[in-house]
This record gives structure tokens, C-alpha cells and sequence, in this order.
């Protein structure tokens, strides 16, 4: 592990809460930061311009979905995933575990369902990897803790993570410890394989191990402590339901964190579908984390605003299909509803992201109504730039050591 | 009309080719020039902020829509469309005609076909105008000359249409008679209700005729100096051929231009399919032009290059789903192309825009293959950019008397 790599700058008083910097060949990234999901090389609806202005310390990339499509071959001919999407900053990639292991979890869902699709029939765990269908062409991949790295290095990110399985929250002990196993044995191929060559083209590659272990206390503390005795950069918690229960992270969190070196950083796989989600976390000592969600529900119409409002249920698309759920802040609106259709006001009065500082609501929601795809760039601007600004916030709130007052006039 | 509406800045001495200023109170417009299409109140996939990159001379709203989805009573409540959208260049509006007509043709098409739909089958033509059926939700709706002109004074744009009966190509001469005296008839009511107030919110409005009389010399003659002789501020050619066949287009601008008066601007209604299509008009002294197909092919990953290329079959997206046509110029190349994938240059090593500054001939490809929106948008921002860089060029040509040797360049 590179020295400098990670610098803690302040502590709170109050709880776990801490501020940072990890410093990467294309930029420090100050934490903790909110990451966008840059699924396919492109945060869905914006380029790179739009990024520079967003501002992000750093953007997450599928490795999943960009080995399918358009290869790790093909963007390492372009020097890398910067090159190829045009954006110079920190950028980390997944191992591609969760979307495999979701492909899993997906066939038996349809299978009990009608939409039965041949494509995502096949996930097939050995003690050396998957073998899986693509889910776009049913062609055969196989990943190994040897090959996800070697497909990370390939994309060049900055930091990348150690092959895992991520099991079902509901896996019984007998399955679970079969898959802890597998995961900690490939952790230790996957920091092997990455020592081998922890630069690519000139920049250093960091690598981040992962914690699983289910809804096992038990398995959780064990793989807390194999993982935290290992050669990483920095340890990510993993698993089905964190991020999205956050009653189930919570309870993790505490049977994690005392496990967990306090000097590398901390990452939270998938959280940050809502405000108080990232209030959560940080208070727990979490560094980073990164969600869909803000720009998936974006794109449904679903916008932050720091106006306090009683929640409500929205529609979120998710793979199979459009959903009605209960989201789980006080701080959102729904654009698509008609007490919008005249508003003058821009999304949320106190922002000053691009889209507030132009567009009323009723602007919005009339590209909404008529489809304009602009409507989900617009929206996606809001909401990105929403979670980057509550984290710009909370940030100046730790080092300033009130944190608790932050997250108070929050959740009040 | 307005003594300074419209100067003529330079005359081609080899053809009718002419460059001008039309002065509005949101801007001059430089012609000859090309208007990007905005139906719903965004030219499709664009902010203001792209528009404003971009700089057209003015652009183009829909009048049809716009009444339907928000209503021109909202976009009035917003002080017009150039608010209401953030935009505050020239905008022109077309009379709703176009598409009230196009719901007619496409009833008979759609009778014929399977694809039966209970929402377009009204299309009532009487005397004093037009009933017709909403296409989105089945409601009843009627432009008049009046309505027509009422509806575009609340939108706000700067120059605005005469209501008109867009007749069929192969329309007999009879009914092609009949059609044109009602847009003879409505011309006149047209003028007559916007005469009423030339104003909207302080800001002049312009009004422009249009000129029918399908395939018939005999009508579009009559045409011509009927709606010559009266009052309005620029005079439009339209019919369901312009701008679709530019043969026939051609054949009518041979008819009609010796027919209007120099002094005022020239608009042909729908051309702009090709950089070609636009030499033609220009040549024969047009000033004004207005196409969705740059943005519309853009979507479709045809994509307009300075290189020198045999044409090709390309899919466009039609009311009635995608199509296979050919591509009238020599200067596209379809970005789908698998000879795409690795290629690391620009759309078009000589442009300038956005799109082919920042990314890759590659990064497209991939992004179209995986259906990312922003390759929607980046595809948008370079065609616009390609038509309104030509039309720059073109006018530097005219006032330098070289238009036959830019011609010529782009033609052998």
C-alpha cells in the first residue's frame, strides 16, 4: 500500500464521522464523497462536460457490464476508461461479483415468473469462479479473481476491487460459509494478481478488498478480520441489503467497524438512495459509497429537494420493470404530478446546479409528460449535483465538528 | 410590415443566391440559414445552454404540439415560449397545419394498414377550418385562422405562420383548387387577426403566407401572386413535397420565385434533409429553411462527415416505425457500422462541435450499440452543428460572389 494513499484530515467528536483524502494519480478525492454510477461509461444522460461541471471526487464504472460491452480489450487500445469516456478524474471500478451473482439471483426470480428469458439461465459458481451467459447475447463469460482483475486493469480505473461472491441476504449459515470461503480465498488471488502490477500505463492502481458474510454476525466479524489482516488499499462492505436496507447496514456497520483498520478507507457498496442513507453511514464511519438510485429515479421524475415534505411512493424502474416503492426520505418530488404543471419555481430553491438555475419546475414537467429525453438529463443533473453538494456539507459539518447539527436540521 | 424587418446584405451575380439580416426583437437572423426544429419546446435532446453553444440563427416550435402538451394558455402564463424555455434567441412557429394535415394523410394510411387507431381517425376539413382528434389523448380539438393566429401570439415567437391547408402531393386539381382557396381565404383572416395586435408582450411579431397549390403550375402560380400581394412580412413555400422530394421541390421554385417580391424573406417549409438540399434552395434564392431530419437521423446514429462517401442505405424513425432509406447525400456514415468500433478520430476530423472535440468515433459507436441517451444528444449537438457550420460557410461564400465554387466543392 502506497503511503500517502489515504489521509484522514478530521475526526468528529460526536460519532465515527471522518473527514479525508485519498490522493490518485488523476486527483485526490476528499472524502467522504457520494460516487455517481457510470454503469456503461457514461453516467446515464451526461458526458463528460456535464461531470466536470457536477464535480465529482470520483465516479464508479461496471466492469460487468463494460467487459460485455465494449470490452476491456477494446478501451485499453484507447489508454483506458478516462481516455475513452474523456474524464480526467478518479474513477473506480467494480469487480463485476454483484451484477454476475444479481444474473443468479434474477434467473431464480423468472423462473418463477413468466417473462422466462433462455439468455440468464446460467450462473455457474465453482471454487475457482463463474461461468455466466450474457445477459445480451448469451455468449459463455467466465470470471476468476485472476481475470476481474486483469479486466480492472485493462479499464485502468484508479481503484478497483477484489473479486467476491455476493450472497443473498437469506442465505443459510451452511450456504453463506461455503461463499465467505470463496471470497476470502479469492481476495487473497485477487490482491496476488494485483501485485503482479499495481500500475497501468503510469498510474497506480489501488485495490480494495470486499467484507461478506450475509446477515451472519458471525460470518460478518470473521471476514471483517480476514479481510482487514490482508495487503488492501481499503475495505468495502458488501453484500444483498447493504445500501438497500438500511436497518440490515446498520446493524453490519456495528459488528463491522470495530474490526476494520481506522487508516484505510471505508466504502459501502450501493448506498445512497436517499439523503439520510448517506447521514447513516458517515455517522458510522463510512468514506465512500455510491448508489443508482439518484440518477435512476432521475430519470422517473423522482427529484431532491431540501423542501420538507412527508414521503411518498414513487415508481422506480428497476430490471424487472416499473415498481411502486415507498421512498425513504422526506426530501423528494415526484415532477410527473400535476401540482407541477404551473410551478415557476425552479426544483429546489436553494440549489444552484444547472437545471434550478435555468428550468422551472413546470418546464420539467412538462418534458416529463411529453417524454423529451432532456427531461432525464435535466433530472439527473439535480440529482447528482443534490447528493455532491449534501456531501460538499457534510464535510465542511465534520470538520467543523457538528456533524449531529448537520444531520439534525435533516431529520427533524 | 416593419420597414427594417429584413435587409439584403449581398446578391450572388451567378445565381439568385442572396445574403440578408431579418431583425427581430430577440436577435438579427443572418440568412440564408437553417432552423433547427424544437417541437416540444427543446430541439430533441438539447438545453438552451447546447443551443446557445451551438448559436442557430433561430429555431423552431410546433405549434400543433405545443397546444396540445402544455397548451399555449400555460406557456402565456410563463410570459411565451422563450421563457418558458429558456431561450432567447428568434423563434419562428409553424401554423399547426403541417401536422392537423399529416393526422389526415395518416388516417388513410393507417386504414389501410392493421396498426387501426381509434385516436387519429378525425380530421374534419370545413370552410372556416379544421376539427380533429388530440393524437395523445382522443380529445376534440379546432384551429381556425383565428385560433392559429391566437395560439401563436400566446407562444410568444417572433415570426410567426399564416394558417394554411397543407394538401397532398397527388392531389387532384380539383380538390387542390378548393384547398387553395381556403388558403387563400385564411391567409387573408390570418392577416386580419394578427393585424389586430402585432405585439406580444412588448415584442413584435411577424407574420409570414405560405404559398400551396400541391403539383399543379397553374395553383402554385396563383399562389404565389396572391399571397405576393398581400401584406405579410415573409413569404413561405410549403406542401407535403417540399423539402421530401426535392425534385418536385425544385420544379416548384422554378414556378413561384419569379413571382415574389425580392424584398421579402424566402422560406422554404421542410428542407434540410441534406447539406445538398440546402445548396439547392439557397441557389434558388431562399434565405429561410427548417428540417427534424439532422436531428432526427442523429438519433439514428446518421451522422453528417465532410468526408467524401458513397450513400447508403439508412434506418430512419418514421410515425410509422423505422425505415429504410436511402440517404440523399454522400456525406454521412452511420455510426452503428461495426468499422466504427476502434476508430479513434472524430465524426468528422473538421468540425469543431462539442461532440467531435471531446470524444471518439469509437465512444459513439459503443454508446449507440448500448443504447445510452447521451449518445442521443451528442449525435444531436454534431448534425445541427455540421447544417449551421455549412450555412456559415455558405453565406461567407455569397457575399465573397464564390456560391457556385463552395457548390461545387461539396458536389463533384
Amino acid at each position: 500500500m502506497s503511503m500517502n494513499f489515504f489521509d484522514i484530515i478530521s475526526k468528529s467528536t460526536e460519532c465515527a464521522a471522518r473527514t479525508g483524502v485519498i490522493h490518485t494519480d488523476h486527483g485526490d478525492i476528499e472524502t467522504p464523497c457520494f460516487m455517481p454510477v457510470g454503469t456503461q461509461a457514461t453516467v446515464k444522460t451526461l458526458d463528460s462536460e456535464d461531470l466536470k461541471t457536477l464535480d465529482p471526487e470520483v465516479i464508479l464504472a461496471n466492469t460487468y457490464h463494460l467487459h460485455l460491452r465494449p470490452s476491456e480489450d477494446l478501451i485499453e487500445k484507447f489508454g483506458g476508461l478516462h481516455k475513452f469516456m474523456n474524464w480526467d478524474g478518479p474513477i473506480l471500478t467494480d469487480s463485476g461479483g454483484f451484477q454476475v451473482f444479481s444474473l443468479g439471483l434474477q434467473k431464480t426470480k423468472k423462473q418463477e415468473s413468466k417473462k422466462a428469458n433462455a439468455h440468464s439461465t446460467l450462473v455457474e459458481i465453482d471454487d475457482n469462479g463463474v461461468t455466466f451467459r450474457s445477459h445480451i447475447d448469451g455468449s459463455i463469460h467466465r470470471f476468476t479473481a485472476e481475470s476481474a482483475i486483469e479486466t480492472q486493469r485493462k479499464l485502468g480505473a484508479d481503484i478497483i476491487m477484489a473479486w467476491d461472491e455476493c450472497t443473498p441476504d437469506d442465505a443459510d449459515e451452511v450456504y453463506a460459509r461455503q461463499a465467505l470461503d470463496r471470497t476470502h480465498r479469492w481476495a487473497k488471488e485477487s490482491l496476488h494478481a494485483h501485485q503482479k502490477n499495481t500500475t497501468y500505463q503510469g498510474y497506480n492502481q489501488y485495490l480494495f478488498g470486499i467484507i461478506q458474510g450475509a446477515g451472519h454476525r458471525d460470518l460478518r466479524e470473521e471476514s471483517a478480520r480476514v479481510i482487514s489482516a490482508m495487503d488492501f488499499d481499503g475495505i468495502a462492505i458488501g453484500g444483498e441489503s447493504v445500501g438497500y436496507n438500511m436497518n440490515a447496514t446498520k446493524e453490519i456497520l456495528e459488528w463491522v467497524m470495530p474490526l476494520i483498520p481506522e487508516d484505510k478507507p471505508h466504502y459501502t457498496m450501493g448506498v445512497g438512495y436517499s439523503p439520510m442513507d448517506l447521514f447513516t453511514v458517515v455517522e458510522n464511519g463510512i468514506d465512500m459509497f455510491d448508489c443508482v438510485a439518484p440518477t435512476r429515479i432521475a430519470r422517473n421524475g423522482t427529484l431532491y429537494t431540501s423542501e420538507k415534505k412527508v414521503a411518498e411512493n414513487v415508481s422506480i424502474l428497476t430490471k424487472e420493470g416499473l415498481e411502486e416503492v415507498p421512498i425513504q426520505n422526506k426530501y423528494t418530488l415526484n415532477i410527473n404530478n400535476a401540482q407541477f404543471r404551473e410551478d415557476k419555481s425552479p426544483i429546489d430553491p436553494t440549489c444552484a446546479c444547472h437545471t434550478c438555475k435555468n428550468y422551472s419546475r413546470a418546464y420539467l414537467h412538462h418534458l416529463f409528460k411529453v417524454q423529451e429525453m432532456l427531461a432525464y438529463r435535466l433530472a439527473t443533473i439535480h440529482n447528482v449535483h443534490f447528493m455532491l453538494e449534501l456531501m460538499r456539507e457534510m464535510r465542511v459539518a465534520i470538520r467543523e465538528d457538528r456533524f449531529f447539527g448537520l444531520k439534525q436540521s435533516w431529520t427533524q
